[in-house]
């Protein structure tokens, strides 16, 4: 897109609706972080493609909101859309509610799809409106009329995943989120969040790309449970699964009015993904509990079954990531190589993993100074050939009947600056001081996180996003409430750590037009020991490959640092050795020598 | 005390006033953390002389609630009381609110005293009594009747402490305060917490042990400035400051009359620091802004005057702890010398100090397991006399007019055990960890922790209380809302550093029976440096005392450490050279060497 037609046939609209400021935000029913097509609006409107962006609209102004790992790529995408950037969190730049606050004034009234807003959200605005004396209207989407070729809702099959592979049966399941709602005084909750869902019901889908859902809610009340489907997504087998658990199957949309004529006194919504228009539709009688999703917190700490199971899925994702690193070392120089195909090559060695099902994400491969983009995503008509020199920062993942992975290495490709030697060597500073750290239960993901950005805030340095975060089962690979952070908010609530939690540990260095480097293992957390102090917990690493020592500056490292990271390329070539040929034996054996 | 008569006098007032559950606190009107004798109730009924407790008495049980720095004093002191300890935070304990809910069933009454519970204790107790279908009574003390000799509250004189000492005018504090309820909808204030009066006035008393301050509450509204106070604690002169001010003098106790009849429309008050009974008084046609009160976080952010005075005042403080030092360590084996006679020398080498006004709080002077109470004092009746081993805990402060100050020293007194060797390296290394971060500025207190922590949790050790607390300017020695802590709670809330702040960075080990390390200094918060990525923030020590280089393991010091210990060190002794004597000054060259 190279214009703001769009943007101005909007601003008509808004005119005729007498709507003063309009809120796009990137999301879908369900706060859902991974958006299908349908829902892309901030795409349409301002051709940004990142995976975190509100936009607002008014006669005068238009602005578009993202974090840290969008900067960049936001800056050339909205370059002609007449809208501009709010870089999030920098100084002086106002958020999204102080925007609002300012530019709504007495009189006017704010619009937004409250179906497509959470609860949470939508009650922040409502306060922020009623202070400034404004109104809202937040029951028509307005880019709806104006978006003719919006697509439709995707209905991609559902699949069972066996009790072999979840470990926990769905009445298991059932039986203890009823206990949770019993324990906070609730006989019913809607469960909106998809991930849960899946979590739950053990069962998978593929609306959205990436994250093996199927767009749903689920009703758990005492005696009735619903699933809202598009009966089209379902079969006779999965049909039959449901009926032996009880559950009926309703139409997708038919929420909406359901939720009028609920028999329940007291409901449990998760504000952060249940959206405005469910929750108004709740009639009056009936009390909200608003809670965080208990279930979101059972999800998070994996049973022995994932655990055993997502360990392997790492084996088998290591193996490939190994003989990836291998190819692209060896072959650079020799055949050409882009940042499409070695993305490419690395989807056929996974592929040829078994009970591989799909990536977990959309593979970074970025070469260069395109690895400084956080989340670049390769472009195949504008792809860029690597040569032998510099970084090649590559991010990915796959999804296995085990498990699923997520894993960040930056590979060097040849002669390399001091500059990118000492931000190579800062990372993994900073990536091994957390590998290594033991804490008593309870500890809070953000107590460690300056254990990773300490070697980074010593020379002013930083990176503009989370260290880490939770990772699904054969879900979201981002998954909450566990992730390695610095700040509190109302969305990144403080989490104590348990042991059954994967959270990623991916520090970086991205400077803007010279490097990018991130190095990512995902850690389990599992018990250490009991004292008389308490109850300690430490790590497990269970990505398994190589980090690449040609780009380590051995004088910086600490004995502590080298003791981890020796320790752990150890682990990764007894692990990998036996499914190595000949030639990447002698590499890899090389490749996790000791420092 | 050595019989549980009280406790059952207690009981039998219970069955009279038909309460099944009762609460004794240890607090004032104002929620003070130090409390004067007349509302000692805690030590009356159990015995327990610690800072921290709460009882509940039922018929049939009675629990002391305290923390981790006086399980080990607890234990002791109310062995035949009839009251059984409940350690606070360990597993499997109950905190007061659990053990409530678990005892206050139906049709029950739990009682207190709403002048010396804050609000927002009060509105957690009346959910939980309204939840159990249970009632309150909280207009009654029933100490009150039982404690016969209980003693007067005190009046001490108020004195002013002038703008060269305190950096800014008491016009522009208001004005500062004003803003910031403008900017929240208030107009008015209530101010409880004693120390934020007494910044906000620039006056100082003396009713409280240690923390100069006066038993006042300030009422702040449009065009009324009350301060409710004793009129016996004014001279002419101060009588005088107040009407140069426009600040109208009402007695202490008026407060919980003249609150019925205030003239505001949104008043704001601290749930943390106004009491029950004062909030309860708020007409109901005036609307209570319940938040933390703005003057705490202004009172943690030292101005410049504050800044430069307060390095004075550790200057002074360190020569004294420095000359103290020497003078134990030469004297040992020669002189004799107890906990108490060592605390004497201490005080006096402070009294020589120009502008010594009082100890900051109870000098802890503990020798060899007595150091493993983290708060234990020493006793005359009961004193105990040095040995030529093991260590001496010394934890004191003073207040100057320029400031106030904390130090621990743990001094080598002769042969020490691996044991204590091993401890005291660990916690040198955990407070020089803490000492050396440099982070954006808004980085949270509760992410700095484990820095100071991670030695011990490394080792499956830890110390039962936060690395350290804010300190107030001439005000109490333990002041919000920083402080570097593990933990986030309603009371520790996520507190983001500021330059300006300073704060204690005191890691320790205590173990029971054996020995007790523990080294404290205060850093400041300033500003490092401004890159592409932030602000960044670093600490300055302010505290100037050499660390006992005797008990360093420095085989086990990394060489950043081993770079800040010289460094620190090497500041000490340029520092305090010019004030020691030849003999202190040759030993404080050796004291004071790179490692």
């Amino acid at each position: 897109m190279n214009d703001q037609s769009r943007l101005d046939e909007l601003r008509r609209l808004m005119l005729k609706k007498h709507i003063d400021v309009y809120l796009v935000v990137l999301s879908d029913y369900h706060s859902s972080e991974n958006v299908v097509e349908a829902f892309q609006e901030i795409r349409w409107l301002s051709g940004f493609s990142g995976t975190n962006a509100t936009i607002i609209v008014t006669q005068d102004d238009a602005g578009l909101w993202t974090d840290g790992r969008y900067f960049i790529q936001a800056k050339n995408q909205i370059k002609n859309s007449g809208i501009r950037l709010f870089p999030m969190g920098e100084e002086g730049v106002p958020d999204v509610y102080e925007y609002i606050d300012e530019h709504l004034k007495k009189g006017m009234t704010l619009g937004y799809d409250g179906r497509v807003v959470s609860l949470e959200d939508h009650e922040r605005y409502k306060k922020l409106a009623r202070g400034n004396g404004a109104g809202i209207k937040c029951r028509e989407n307005l880019i709806d009329s104006l978006w003719t070729d919006r697509p439709q809702l995707p209905c991609s099959k559902v699949w069972i995943l066996s009790d072999s592979f979840c470990g926990e049966s769905v009445e298991d399941k059932l039986g203890r989120v009823s206990k949770l709602l019993q324990k906070r005084g609730a006989d019913a909750i809607l469960v909106s969040d998809l991930c849960d869902i899946a979590w739950l019901l053990n069962i998978r889908g593929n609306d959205i790309d990436y994250v093996p859902v199927a767009l749903s809610f689920f009703y758990l009340g005492k005696n009735k449970r619903i699933l809202y489907i598009d009966g089209k997504s379902l079969s006779d087998e999965t049909r039959a699964y449901f009926e032996a658990l009880d559950i009926e199957i309703h139409p997708y949309e038919s929420v909406f009015s359901d939720i009028r004529r609920i028999r329940a006194s007291r409901v449990m919504i998760d504000p952060l993904t249940v959206n405005a228009a469910i929750a108004s539709g709740i009639p009056f009688w009936i009390r909200q509990i608003k809670r965080p999703s208990p279930i979101t917190r059972l999800k998070a700490v994996k049973n022995k079954t994932e655990i055993k199971n997502t360990r392997l899925a790492h084996i088998k994702d290591g193996v490939a990531v190994t003989k990836f690193i291998y190819r692209i070392k060896t072959g650079i120089g020799i055949e050409d190589i882009t940042e499409c195909s070695a993305a490419d090559i690395l989807h056929d060695l996974r592929a040829k993993q078994e009970h591989f099902i799909d990536e977990s994400f959309s593979t970074i491969s970025a070469y260069g100074a395109n690895a400084a983009m956080m989340h670049y995503e390769p472009d195949r008509n504008n792809d860029v050939k690597l040569q032998s020199k510099g970084f090649l920062l590559v991010d990915s993942g796959g999804h296995y009947f085990e498990g699923t992975t997520d894993i960040t290495r930056t590979i060097v490709l040849g002669p390399l600056t001091p500059e990118e030697i000492h931000g190579f060597t800062l990372t993994l500073r900073g990536a091994l001081r957390l590998m290594a750290a033991r804490f008593p239960k309870g500890t809070l993901c953000q107590g460690l996180d300056v254990l990773a950005r300490g070697p980074f805030w010593d020379e002013g340095l930083d990176y503009r996003c989370g260290t880490g975060h939770g990772v699904g089962h054969i879900l979201s690979v981002h998954e909450g409430p566990n992730g390695f952070r610095s700040k509190i908010t109302k969305k990144l609530k403080a989490c104590p750590l348990l042991p059954g939690m994967i959270t990623t540990d991916e520090p970086g260095l991205y400077e803007e037009g010279k490097f990018g480097v991130r190095i990512e293992n995902e850690l389990l957390c599992v018990s250490d020991r009991k004292t008389e102090y308490g109850s300690f917990l430490r790590f497990e690493n269970i990505t398994m490959a190589p980090i690449d020592l040609d780009a380590v500056d051995l004088s910086l490292l600490t004995e502590e640092e080298k003791n981890t990271l020796n320790e752990y390329h150890k682990r990764v070539y007894d692990t990998l050795l036996p499914f190595m040929d000949e030639d990447e034996a002698v590499w890899l054996r090389k490749a996790t020598k000791a420092v």
